[in-house]
């Protein structure tokens, strides 16, 4: 391990400048003007696989952004690795909270702020690197295949489609899928996670008079959008905590009490309260924290808007209220089924005054969980016990990445969640970072890894 | 009167020259960009008063916006009549849905398109007219003052304490206000409002973390301040339409059956629901439409916005969520009493795990209401009969204007509402308009009733 501690301590201020270059490319894939930026991301990670020794990387079209594929395969006996991961990043708002502009990297502390930086370009840049050094080397043990997209943060569209294709699967098969997308619970107590949480997503608009009305003229004879869409969102809840949807908990599987007390082991409230800055937790009834984010459903309202929202004053009965909700889902939701019955509830409460207008986003994912035992599990864990110094614990995580159960099922093969990022790195925030000691002691374990596995054939 | 007909059809392409004049001036008094607009709006007009024979005009200077001020005294021994207007206008936004540009007026079919035309720059126009017209021929019968104020959209601030100094209150003492702010049934129904509701307005805001989140990493565990809010503005209503802050109906004064009667009739509500393009009204339990806006209070929410707003979806559980909502007041309600029974009902309803900021805006006014037997009144009814050919009917209007009661108050006149819009003119909405021939009625209307009023001392 000396030799690849000695390389990247050789180039880590090259490492510096390629990653810099890439997170000034503002690859926000959920607005439509940064279409340019999108391609010019895949088209930066592209020259640097081939810088890599990836000779053979392209960017593949779909319906939507292009995925950036690439292989190297070493011998066809050995075991191959399909590296997944993405270069879109989420938007920036609100700006004013950032201490430096989001697309000017910026080093502070030892950590790298910009947007994207852990989420996912300096995970996926970790793999770029890793790959280098075992091509520099010469030392790489295992076949390997790259598969990053564009579309990660708005349900993965393009990618959804290439992988109903025989012909596709077939190129990308592979032994184990790894992803570096994901966080590790402190800098000592290393993590990986067992499962991810599932998303649906769902646009409303409540609609009253075709125009918006003087609040003085028309207020108390009219409905108010914003009172109905509140009054339409608040029944979401009950009392409890529980999302109201009738059904809504139908499918979720429950952990036993062994599972529960494991995963709720070693937390402090307190800690949480205090980092986030708030003088209580809040969610459903008789879960803890880690369990309402880990093995639980939820629901938020992501964005409302209507009427008038500038500085000062208008008073106006507005047309139009607009909300984005998004539901997190567990093992086994079913991403549409649960959508359908958001949106049955909300049209059957909607007043006969208003018209509402319900749409379902296409990408909807299930959620993910994979068993421990699997060879590319043991593998992640012994590369982190070399690396980080501990054995990494089991972990149930809140966010969710769209594609994994639909590779899982697709493919039929391993995923190792092997990420490196903390908890408080800000992602989907104002001033993500990413710890330069994170991308390090990532490359070391990423190549740990590909050496542990490819003995496991 | 045929003079007076003469002299506006001469004039009428000068009148509308110098109407578009103002109507270009962006004199918006919600947003602080505006300032120098605001000055420019008033200057022209102090122009044209001096134009209209008002030597004495001037600026006088407020906490807030500049108040235009002007007399012309003929007879110590005559009547005096204080014309009370605004020249500040209302934001222009949803920008989209004007068909032209709002400070660029256009004329369509006899009426002319501008924000502000109707409410109020257009009314105040009409006097600036019928003031030159008397000067021009030389037979105003009553001395004249005018305060015309650029705060009116925003609570009067600057006039409500002008109204707090005796020599102020010396200053524009007269017999009789008469203020052109409102609205008449219709071309061929003139009416003359003798009620107008009062206002408060409040802002909300909460807070849960102190960043914005990740959705799926916080989501279920952390308390969603959009949701919040939206559980607590749902619970400003029941299910009746009624407003469920406690107290809030105590003060208010209920009128007979006789007086719910008249003022019911002849109104379809089809017709009204055809014309918003809604299915059904909403409001008050037992309570007609007119009723809801004339003689009952109403809550509503001016405008919401939290978390993403923008295209495309962002996963966030965002920190912040705020709303403006404002109350309209009947008689006898105080604005204070209610935004604090308001404020106090939200944050009693607030969960710990947020913090709530309930702001009461400064500027709030009581109801106005007036009999219909005072001199000003059955001058303006006489006025309009003279002018439209049909009697005018009396009317509880919905809107408000801040000072009036306080006027009504400290000067201890009657006030007339002699206003010469429709209910149509899309006031404080996209497309506000004003027919010529109203502005054209409204100027006869206003000489008739100088001429009338001024005989009554």
């Amino acid at each position: 391990m000396n030799q690849i501690k000695q390389y990247i301590n050789q180039h880590a201020s090259r490492f510096e400048k390629e990653l810099f270059a890439w997170l000034e490319i503002p690859s926000i894939s959920t607005l439509k003007i940064y279409k340019p930026h999108i391609k010019a991301s895949a088209e930066l990670l592209k020259k640097y696989l081939l810088q890599a020794g990836i000779a053979s990387v392209k960017l593949l079209e779909t319906e939507g952004n292009p995925l950036v594929y690439g292989e190297k395969i070493v011998d066809e006996k050995l075991p191959t690795i399909l590296i997944y991961g993405h270069y879109d990043v989420q938007p920036v708002d609100p700006l004013a909270l950032w201490t430096n502009p989001p697309f000017s990297p910026t080093i502070r502390d030892g950590k790298i702020y910009a947007r994207g930086v852990a989420d996912d370009k300096g995970q996926v840049f970790a793999h770029v690197k890793a790959l280098e050094i075992m091509h520099q080397l010469g030392n790489l043990p295992c076949n390997i295949k790259l598969l990053i997209e564009g579309e990660e943060e708005v349900g993965s569209g393009g990618l959804q489609r290439f992988l109903d294709k025989k012909e596709n699967l077939q190129l990308i098969q592979a032994d184990c899928v790894v992803v570096s997308d994901t966080s590790i619970q402190a800098m000592d107590k290393p993590s990986i996670p067992i499962a991810l949480r599932g998303i649906t997503a769902l646009t409303i608009k409540i609609q009253s008079a075709k125009k918006d009305l003087h609040s003085g003229v028309y207020g108390g004879a009219v409905a108010n959008p914003i009172q109905v869409l509140c009054t339409l969102l608040a029944a979401l809840k009950n009392k409890e905590g529980q999302v109201a949807i009738p059904g809504f908990y139908d499918d979720v599987v429950a952990l036993s009490t062994a599972e529960r007390n494991a995963m709720n082991s070693g937390f402090s409230l307190e800690k949480y309260k205090e980092e986030l800055g708030i003088a209580d937790v809040d969610g459903e009834k008789d879960y803890t924290t880690l369990e309402r984010v880990g093995i639980r459903p939820a629901l938020d309202i992501n964005g409302m808007w209507g009427g008038y929202i500038e500085e000062g004053v208008k008073t106006v009965l507005p047309a139009e209220a607009h909300a984005n909700i998004s539901i997190r889902l567990v093992a086994n939701q079913d991403p549409l089924k649960v959508a359908q019955a958001c949106k049955a509830y909300l049209i059957s409460k909607a007043p006969k005054s208003v018209r509402i207008e319900v749409d379902i986003h296409q990408g909807g994912s299930k959620a993910f969980k994979t068993s421990t035992r699997t060879p590319g599990l043991k593998a992640a864990r012994k590369a982190f016990k070399q690396v980080w110094g501990k054995d990494p614990v089991w972990m149930y995580e809140g966010g969710s990445i769209p594609i994994l159960s639909k590779m899982q099922d697709k493919m039929g093969v391993d995923v190792v969640l092997l990420g490196f990022g903390l908890d408080s790195d800000n992602i989907h925030s104002p001033n993500e970072h990413f710890g330069i000691k994170n991308l390090h002691l990532g490359i070391e374990t990423i190549i740990n890894f590909y050496q542990t596995f490819a003995k496991t054939k």
